[in-house]
């Protein structure tokens, strides 16, 4: 386990405990990131904790940390922890507070609750490499999924279902319009075409999205951003999805039907590669 | 502060921490229940507590102790710190394991995690006499709100909304259909009926408003589950909310405009009556 970061300090995690009546815990009040570590390099950090200052600016809590000091204080945990493939989890909340759903006043001197761990996870090489089935289920989750809160209840029981079912991700979707996964944005490809769901507040516009987009421009491949049914998911010729921990994971199987032909695409597997070069570059600048 | 639960135990606060990997604090992944005491006695223990394990049972949650051992254990809790108007808060989250989306597993022994505190906190008999200012706003929760979760964002977001506003509650709408309060359900009243939405799921089925219900056909008020529109609450006799904490609270004002002759109405004082009787009877019940 290590060190985790409470506030602006480095500790041992077996001494802090989050108090009973952190608005985190009551009320999911706040907002949270996940980076991965590669060979010990933060991948994307700059992005990952420049959209925690965003979802927090949302969600009107003020982090009491500039962002450059969160950066050091996260690569210094890194370092510390001497992770190699993994990740930091990070969240801020609203602070401790007697309970009132309403923000507690400056008087009241409450101070948001920054929190920081690692994690040793190994890539999903093997998935990424043979694909991974979904299900589809109904979004109902609230519609302000832009903001990356610790609001996650329909997404765990999306990923439930998905895992009861066997699968690796549940495909969410609004009466029959695709928004994304339960913890990954979707993506169907047709004729050379990438297309996924606007970044509107019906998704969280994830830093892996991002990055893909930036590769598809650079690489003149054509990256549309409107949205798709159901039905448009069924007779795509490739599906993936892609996140911070998952990548770019290629879909083969949706509620028990096949994808193409039932093997990664030539597309997402081209992606994968310039994914892969991405990681190398930002690695080899790092140094 | 005194003692809280933890568990099956009664223990000083001051000892207890929650984990960082405790899953109501990274997902919301639990539900609650709040409990008035008047003149220390838990004012309607056994719905709430019913209530608690339906809402834990809908999102699979498995309470770790018998609802008989949890009455048990709140009423040591108010006797042991001597409540006498004031309030038991109870959660119960899916406990603390190494974060992913999905249940932990049955072979990770992951245990729930049930907490209690009390507080002590007077009536709202001020503002019950002259009633409260409210304003209107969207209801953009998620589409499961029958369930008393611990994903309260939007409803945090709502009620500062109404607090900026100088107001007291904020009322929620789906286009333009009422729901309910951030944190109370809504009734309107016109020539002598007291109208609700319907308990179904983008509500939640307050105790006070099954009390209410009761009370209503017990004394032969109609009380009719119907949705009703923004228009319809701007043009009622009267506008009232109910909740735990805030009973039956008149809304004399909402949006800036005036509700009925902006006073509290008739029917909602015959209904604060109503339920002082309530509140009395179940007292002497307990002696």
């Amino acid at each position: 386990m290590g060190k985790i970061i409470l506030g602006d300090q480095l500790m041992e995690r077996s001494v802090i405990g989050i108090d009973l009546e952190d608005r985190g815990y009551q009320f999911g009040d706040g907002v949270y990131e996940v980076i991965r570590v590669y060979e010990g390099k933060l991948f994307t950090m700059k992005e990952h904790i420049g959209r925690l200052y965003q979802s927090a600016k949302k969600i009107k809590i003020t982090i009491p940390l500039a962002p450059e000091q969160m950066m050091d204080l996260v690569e210094k945990l890194v370092a510390e922890n001497k992770v190699y493939d993994g990740s930091v989890y990070m969240q801020v909340t609203r602070g401790a507070a007697p309970r009132t759903h309403m923000f507690p006043t400056p008087e009241s001197k409450t101070k948001p609750v920054f929190t920081a761990y690692t994690n040793e996870v190994a890539r999903p090489g093997n998935l990424m490499k043979h694909g991974v089935k979904a299900v589809t289920a109904e979004d109902i989750r609230w519609l302000r999924c832009d903001i990356k809160s610790l609001n996650l209840l329909p997404n765990v029981l999306a990923k439930q279902e998905a895992a009861e079912a066997g699968c690796y991700e549940a495909i969410l979707h609004r009466s029959g319009t695709v928004t994304e996964g339960s913890s990954s944005n979707v993506y169907i490809v047709n004729r050379g075409e990438v297309r996924t769901h606007p970044a509107n507040h019906f998704i969280l516009n994830g830093i892996t999205r991002q990055e893909l987009q930036k590769l598809c421009i650079e690489n003149s491949i054509p990256f549309v951003e409107r949205a798709f049914t159901l039905e448009d998911l069924f007779q795509a010729d490739e599906v993936f999805i892609t996140s911070t921990t998952s990548e770019i994971m290629p879909i083969v199987e949706i509620d028990g039907k096949t994808v193409g032909n039932g093997t990664p695409g030539q597309m997402v597997r081209m992606l994968q590669t310039l994914f892969e070069q991405r990681i190398i570059a930002e690695s080899k600048a790092h140094m």
